[in-house]
């Protein structure tokens, strides 16, 4: 039995038809017939439209279709339609003035090289750029919420993110560091409403003066190329003493004018970074960390930016590439690229090490290169006999420094590759500063790498150097060892290194508590600032250091929590080594003192930017948040929304290595990068070790290489992320602007 | 109530200390506590051993444990302990003698590199060889049946696979192509058996004489590096002429005496390809692909091999990389590796084209160097003019030949990219061999190329050049190009790749029928085979020409069906193009004919190395087995587990191109090369087009690093890779005698 259906709910066209066969529902007990196919006019259009595909595809009636399907040189038939394309390209970009540059596009994140403008050209810069970007494809939002949460949640969730905001901003004024100023004109607009009054009031620093001595500088003419330094690096006016004593008070330095002040104990009046303080903005981080409502909002809203950047490129793919051809010259190759996070002991790779023993050894195989344990001076000769090698034999396979399966997860293993051939020695001979040669093949290899890098032009670097703090010549030594083997170069800017390693000491009986690692670290710098002629080498150094880090496994773990009941450093006395965020207080407090003495003097201040969420407790994180201006790895952010959020809306800067982690955390394609890059997050590509890692004689470009043929990036996301590396860096803030504004 | 437990399936430890507190059975009605940890000896020692462990990640009371934990310059404690590991690693290695190199470790695959070693020195050498490798980890299966499939299944399918095997010998030995050794040895095993004998001896050409010209070369004294050519590299002895005459019968050539046997219809009697033998061969290999039984089978035995690799590897790791350290001054960095797969029109990187076409505008701007459409002659200065282009604009993104996101499945838009500006002129210039200057320019860019393979000392490639079939004088042209411009290089051979553009040519009225394709490219061949002096040039040409390639789009649809009431080459007239296997089938048929012929004169031989298996149907790969002796790609393989096992068994070379699929056909991290490579297929690494995918100035390196990187390649593993890429290629056999025995 076939169902007459009244036709209401069918179109037209098939129920004209005989509009009986059509399904029944499923309850019905009679089978009706599958549809047929009803012949329609837009069936014919349809069918041509096929027609024309197959053609295209199968028969060759269409030249230029066929043509462009041919994986190699096409025959040279005219295809000058293909012009076509370039011209409907250049339609696209037709409004692009050939201003911008690097990254023509300005994907609306947070601008972050704005010191020195004021407000007036801060307006003009606006209204302009409303000029060079090119017409995009833009989404908007509409409707009464678009928070997805309710208005309860979100009223609570804004006021935790304001003030983690505000805590940050006290953070980086107290110590000189950068607070992006999009994010730094929001918080201002609230400072006056109660609810925020006190954090903000909490600190009024105001020690603009070192940064605005710069001058707002004229942007517009410059050349990429920054002027050329000439003459001696190393030679630097060395100003006279100004007298000041020192003193550390439960762990941080305190200045005083003169010996009587310190007798009196009447310190310059300082914004001391205070033990207590932290502590509460500590407790007041965890709070909102692992608050709930807060978590699903910060998560709702990092999708929510990752969603529209992944929109955004659909839309607009075709228009950024092309706006990026029209800027005249520049392409990803020929636009500076900092290596935001490279070590100095391993910044040659393994072949390049390979072959710089070697020729060590056919120039200078008798040079006394160190002593044995019995206190025997050897030759490099005698070395290579005791190792029972000849240079011959050598190979990259027995220096064994590249990370392999065995390293993943086994920092361990990781660190014991820094020894070729598994060998300290050679280690000790050829990638120390600090050995029986004074470091002099160290200089020297280092100083190779640098003129690769010079004649790459566009590539620089920031390597790491150790200070200890297990004696207090070790500044004056790695001074003496820059300037005597005048390991310098433009393209290159230090950064020092602090490992965890209180233990170690400790346990070997080099320092009798945590103190004297901070005055081992520290004193000698205040001394150097003090008065330039008490350590001119470390003052002439001191020009190229930009900041200090700091290292070591973060995947150990931490029994002690930080808190009121923990020792301050003149009590940490016993055999366990302190936690990660202790570390980071006392090197900030510190640092910030430091960074006001030394802006007092108009000498240059330094950054904070120490490994950070490589691995270990998301606790390190809070601790980066507060006192880093920014951070190496950040890999565990993938874990914290709340704090992922935030490290967005503070623009704080993360130098990744997603090859570095491939080999001991975290396998390529699980990364996080791709996704904090697509949320806006401020990260930049670094290769940590190219002599474990990397294989060509450009680790850089290998690494940018890897990242956009896994992540298929864009040139454009390539330059985004160059000129990310390029803000994150220490270089001058006018060798930054001569590389980035053009 | 508590159950009193008879202590029997307790241990006595537990049970004589109360042993009421064990869980009872699901169903008892009874709740019992958990059970309490009872304290043993065993507690102590466990516990102590975790003291230590947190011990050693927590407290450097041990120097050593907690020094190697630091990610950066070790201080100065003694640390020789390592050498504690070191020696344990030269255990291990200890039996190693350090002649092995490239690959030390045979891990168990069959050799290739063994056409001319006699049963005598083959017995010696695996004596030998025992004696180098390391006492391995070994994995022995026993018991009855291990095959895992019932035994009628296993015998069926075992048939399949031998008459399979047999079909490639066959086609291999007719056309002079490589099959090997073993694999051969074990199916002569198997000729005498009757059921066996009627394929076997459907073929018998025997046709050694060729081969065994090279005589056995003693390879134990010969240096890694083979005796340098001196002298012209293009002056060649010119033979007389043979006489011999040539036509082509249903598409095939046949070779004929003289003019008379020519009149006579006598051709010599060679066993010239058949397609019947083909259409049934292929028959029968389409029923073993699509056999459910046979496909589980080999489904099963390549899922054996895979478990079975990884085994090794986790058991070998350590030995095999102590044995390669054992190796004097060899590593991977200079070993010699074979791009197996690049385009000559895109083997330079983007970076060096933009250089190089500034370059020529600097130095040669007003050379003339193309006509445009009215017949008007144009300097380069004037082309740039009329792209309205300066030298100092131009730029990589507006070169525009990078492979980006538009391109992934995308394979017209990937090859419009072969326009630098998306402008043919450029191209025409720049990147062609036949254009108003000779290809000039090209001959240039591809020498400096050359250059960077030469100094780099261990890499080498094959250059794709195209021969069209539109005309006869293609290939004494393309010959000319090389000549002329000495376009040549000891680390560089010549494939010719052939395109399947008969549609486009008949759409153009260039060619009337399918046969004529075939004539414009093979009749010049046998031309010059016959009489060199008639081509003098394509005859110094061909010596470094080692193989045809074909290609284009795979992935297009095919409609037609090869079988036996397709039209003739001669008769193939229609506007559809003919599909894969009938381009593939009559390119091996005269290839066959011509390796026949130039073997008897003594002349050098060709190779059938086509794209197969990128995209498409599956019958590709089916083609790709019976013809080619290697091929590019295999992607699909992954989708034919009785292909893929025969694959294997033959050792048929596959160059695979990840980065290239990645931007077309499919992602890096879902590529089935790390797959292949742990099934022991005969795999290497290749770039295919440097010009659209790599980033640095040494593209293969480059495609190295990301494999390994991402697949955790082990340098035993890129070692092996390197050691296929030189067997695959088409250098000459005591090359690569010399590259890979030392």
């Amino acid at each position: 039995m076939e169902l007459p259906i009244e036709g209401n709910e069918l179109d037209e066209e098939t129920n004209k038809r005989g509009a009986a066969e059509v399904m029944s529902p499923m309850f019905s007990p009679t089978r009706i017939k599958f549809p047929k196919h009803i012949h329609t006019d837009v069936d014919d259009k349809l069918q041509a439209l096929a027609d024309s595909i197959l053609n295209r595809s199968q028969i060759g009636n269409e030249q230029v279709s066929r043509q462009v399907t041919a994986p190699f040189e096409v025959p040279e038939y005219p295809i000058e339609e293909k012009e076509n394309r370039s011209y409907f390209e250049r339609q696209f970009s037709h409004s692009t003035s050939s201003q911008t540059l690097t990254s023509p596009v300005e994907r609306s994140r947070p601008s972050l090289l704005d010191e020195d403008v004021t407000p007036q050209e801060v307006k003009a810069e606006l209204d302009e750029e409303i000029d060079l970007v090119p017409s995009f494809q833009k989404i908007s939002i509409s409707g009464e919420d678009f928070s997805g949460v309710p208005l309860k949640d979100l009223e609570l969730a804004s006021k935790s993110l304001v003030k983690a905001l505000m805590i940050r901003e006290k953070y980086m004024a107290l110590s000189h560091q950068h607070f992006p100023r999009v994010t730094a004109r929001f918080l201002k607009s609230l400072a006056d409403r109660e609810e925020f009054s006190k954090v903000k009031n909490s600190y009024s620093v105001g020690d603009k003066k070192s940064i605005e001595e710069f001058g707002p500088v004229s942007i517009k003419d410059h050349p990429i190329h920054p002027p050329l330094k000439h003459g001696d690096p190393f030679s630097i006016e060395m100003d006279e003493s100004v007298g000041c004593s020192f003193k550390f008070v439960n762990g941080v330095v305190q200045v005083f004018q003169n010996e009587e002040a310190l007798e009196k104990n009447e310190p310059i009046e300082w914004p001391y970074p205070d033990l207590d303080t932290y502590l509460d903005d500590q407790n007041l981080m965890y709070a909102f960390i692992s608050d709930g409502p807060l978590k699903s909002f910060c998560y709702r809203r990092l999708s929510f930016l990752s969603y529209k950047f992944q929109l955004h490129g659909l839309l607009n793919e075709m228009k950024e590439s092309a706006s990026q051809k029209e800027v005249p010259h520049r392409d990803f190759y020929n636009i500076r690229k900092v290596d935001t996070h490279v070590h100095a002991s391993s910044c040659m790779n393994q072949k390049h090490l390979l072959r710089f023993i070697k020729k060590k050894m056919k120039t200078s195989e008798d040079e006394v290169v160190c002593k044995d344990r019995n206190g025997k001076t050897l030759t490099l000769a005698e070395v290579f006999k005791s190792l029972n090698l000849t240079t011959y034999d050598l190979n990259v396979d027995m220096l064994d420094v590249h990370a392999d399966r065995n390293t993943f997860h086994r920092f361990d293993k990781f660190n014991a590759k820094y020894n070729p051939i598994g060998e300290s020695r050679l280690r000790e001979i050829f990638i120390k500063t600090d050995n029986y040669i004074n470091g002099k093949y160290f200089g020297h290899v280092i100083k190779e790498v640098m003129s690769d890098l010079e004649e790459s032009k566009y590539q620089n670097a920031e390597y790491r150097l150790s200070i200890y703090g297990r004696s207090r010549d070790e500044w004056d030594k790695l001074a003496k060892w820059a300037v005597e083997h005048r390991v310098h170069s433009e393209n290159v800017r230090w950064l020092v290194q602090i490992p965890r390693l209180y233990d170690v000491y400790h346990s070997n009986k080099l320092v009798k508590n945590f103190q004297e690692i901070l005055e081992n670290v520290f004193l000698p710098l205040f001394e150097a600032t003090n008065n330039p002629k008490s350590h001119p080498e470390l003052h002439a150094f001191l020009q190229y250091v930009t900041g200090f880090d700091s290292v070591d496994d973060e995947s150990k773990s931490e029994h002690i929590v930080f808190d009121k009941d923990t020792p301050l450093p003149q009590d940490w006395k016993t055999e366990e080594n302190p936690p990660y965020s202790f570390y980071l207080f006392y090197m900030y407090a510190n640092i910030t003192v430091l960074n006001m003495f030394r802006s007092g003097r108009g000498f240059s201040t330094f950054k904070f930017r120490p490994h950070c969420g490589e691995a270990g407790n998301v606790t390190h994180l809070l601790a980066g948040f507060m006192f880093a201006e920014s951070i190496a790895h950040g890999l565990v952010l993938r874990k914290v929304p709340v704090l992922q959020y935030l490290f967005y809306l503070s623009q704080i800067g993360i130098a990744m290595s997603p090859l570095s982690n491939n080999s001991l955390f975290l396998n390529y394609h699980r990364n996080p990068l791709p996704e904090y890059f697509a949320r806006g997050l401020n990260i930049s590509l670094s290769t940590d070790d190219p002599l474990q890692f990397h294989f060509t004689k450009e680790p850089l470009m290998e690494e940018y290489s890897i990242a956009a043929q896994v992540w298929k990036l864009s040139t454009c996301d390539m330059c985004e992320i160059s000129r990310n590396s390029v803000l994150q860096s220490g270089f001058p803030h006018l060798v930054k602007q001569h590389w980035l504004v053009s």
